[in-house]
């Protein structure tokens, strides 16, 4: 089937999915490789969809490079679950420090303090969330349960493009990586990595399914209080299938898999990826102040792009222009306002380009 | 289109959808009413996505007639995440008693001890989960938080025909109903009820979908320990979008919903359902002892029917003809063994008949 001329999508998550895997998903909704079933009507227990979880969990360990002492859980409840789920697993109610980079950090330290000691070893809240405080500037604090980062601000539009290596700080707790929304568009450095997490609804999937690598090691280490349902150890041990898993959304994020390993794996999409995120900063750094990104360079994020027009009267005719053209959801969160492109995995460079032709066109007719 | 030749899938869940809503998933796969998007690409705080979960909540309010004063919360985490979820808001820390007449009731009782002083105030175990016991006989302690019972087992195949009238037995404990396998197939006597939950995968849509019914009054009463993404007052708050909902298994729930409807409502539903279930047990009680229900007849489920075969070394044998007739999934419970057949409202009556013929005519040739 040709493709279709579909709008672009640069919503924040839920977002956009390659159209060959929606296009295969309608095609298998009736009748998945012969079954006679949905994969939505499949016994999670059943001979089927047990090799679609099967390959699902094999092609993500493969794409991402995860070593063997890490366990792959699929499980539910998003980001804000996982906030609370890491403290009920790793805390052991004792000290946690937080670096907070951005609304999302933030609200995991204060979720946090639910079940542990939590502290703030480093902020960027002075600069407004502008720039990463350098790792060596951290207040570390021996005997730490863990140290937890937002490797990428969703909202902020910041992005670690180093992962901070503790043992090189004289820290031995294990890192705690909320990978959300960059999570496979780039390799992860494991060897600094105790636990990442992953809400998949921005570069994985449908929302309501988590995505939780984990430390063999780190297992068992749950609080009483801790929901068997989202106890680690108990999820590992039963293969994700404590609780029936949300089937579909899994069956989609394989989908998404076999399209990543299409496009030449995640080393090729971060190249795509580079290229977007400069095509796009380019042309905002270059349009003379009309757009401006409040972000240090440095610390810019490759997959969520907040700006803003000098002129913020503007806002509403940049956002109706926009969907004229076919550029969708383009509107900032509410917290900082402006605009914001998230340019995820499935947003192709394409995308990007006629982004960047409004952008331009824009401040030609009202600069 | 014409309705393909589909297999009739009596899985315990997930489990068979409605053809129809199947189709239109599939159709509006794609483009959602001309949005240029996926549903599954929506942001949940869009205007088109917003439409879809206010719909699916109207229409279950009014298929099930619930009261104002229950608020409906679409969550995540299923039965066995309830299961530590209900404690953690409604216990208090105090007493919960629990009525155990099955796999699913006494999972939930061994749960809530993480939380609470739980007692069995009634248990069929003696019994061999083979009847309910009368309520009358129910040891309920005064002070209780909740009383919890599971208004259908779908392991066992026990229902709840009446729910408990608590009042009446002098206790003033808000009742909690695990109504996951048994939602939307009969009306419910909300003036009974506190609470009421049910994952999706078996009378509703997707797994990873959990709804939750509760009064208003119950709101706020979490424990610290309680995440604030499973607390429901915060969930409440936040009209079910404190965390990313499942958006696409909350639009195939509102897509069943429309079904339901079209059948005529839940009334028309229940009526089809007696009808099923009664030609189902009357098969197996007047197969001369091939095939037994060991559940005591006022207490059968209408939607799940384990059965044994008198001879079990024709188990096998059973399944693989079923399987070549086109009924599948038609194993039992490992806990339990034999058969089962689970027809929930997406079963038609024709399937149920196809199944009898399978069951008399196996019957005829082994008997």
């Amino acid at each position: 089937m040709p493709s279709t001329d579909r709008p672009y999508n640069f919503a924040p998550g839920p977002a956009a999915l390659p159209e060959p895997v929606l296009r295969r998903a309608a095609e298998e909704m009736l009748d998945w490789h012969g079954s006679g079933m949905s994969v939505m009507e499949m016994s999670h227990r059943g001979r089927e969809f047990i090799s679609i979880a099967e390959k699902a969990e094999r092609d993500l360990r493969e794409l991402l490079a995860v070593p063997p002492q890490f366990r792959i859980l699929f499980m539910q409840g998003g980001g804000l679950g996982e906030n609370a789920i890491v403290p009920l697993n790793l805390s052991r109610g004792g000290l946690v420090d937080v670096v907070v980079t951005g609304s999302w950090s933030k609200k995991s330290a204060a979720e946090a303090r639910r079940y542990a000691d939590v502290q703030v070893a480093a902020s960027n809240e002075a600069d407004r969330h502008g720039s990463i405080p350098a790792p060596g500037t951290w207040q570390l604090r021996r005997g730490a349960s863990y140290v937890h980062i937002c490797s990428n601000e969703t909202i902020d539009g910041l992005e670690f493009h180093e992962l901070p290596d503790l043992k090189g700080l004289g820290c031995d707790a294990p890192l705690v990586i909320d990978c959300s929304s960059h999570v496979l568009s780039r390799p992860i450095d494991w060897s600094r990595v105790g636990l990442a997490f992953a809400g998949a609804q921005k570069n994985i999937g449908p929302a309501g399914l988590t995505l939780v690598f984990v430390r063999e090691e780190l297992l068992g280490r749950a609080l009483q209080a801790c929901p068997s349902a989202f106890d680690y150890r108990v999820v590992a041990e039963h293969g994700s299938m404590f609780n029936t898993p949300p089937t579909y959304a899994i069956y989609i994020a394989g989908l998404v898999f076999d399209w990543i390993r299409d496009q030449g794996g995640v080393a090729a999409l971060e190249a795509c990826n580079i290229e977007k995120a400069r095509l796009l900063y380019d042309t905002i750094d270059g349009s003379g102040g009309f757009y401006v990104s409040r972000v240090a360079p440095a610390a810019r994020s490759r997959m969520n792009a907040p700006f803003f027009l000098h002129d913020e009267s503007l806002n509403d005719a940049f956002l109706a222009e926009a969907k004229e053209r076919g550029l969708l959801q383009l509107k900032g969160h509410k917290s900082v306002g402006g605009m914001r492109a998230s340019i995820y995995n499935a947003m192709p460079l394409e995308g990007v380009q006629a982004l960047v032709n409004h952008l331009n066109d824009f401040a030609r007719r009202h600069g």
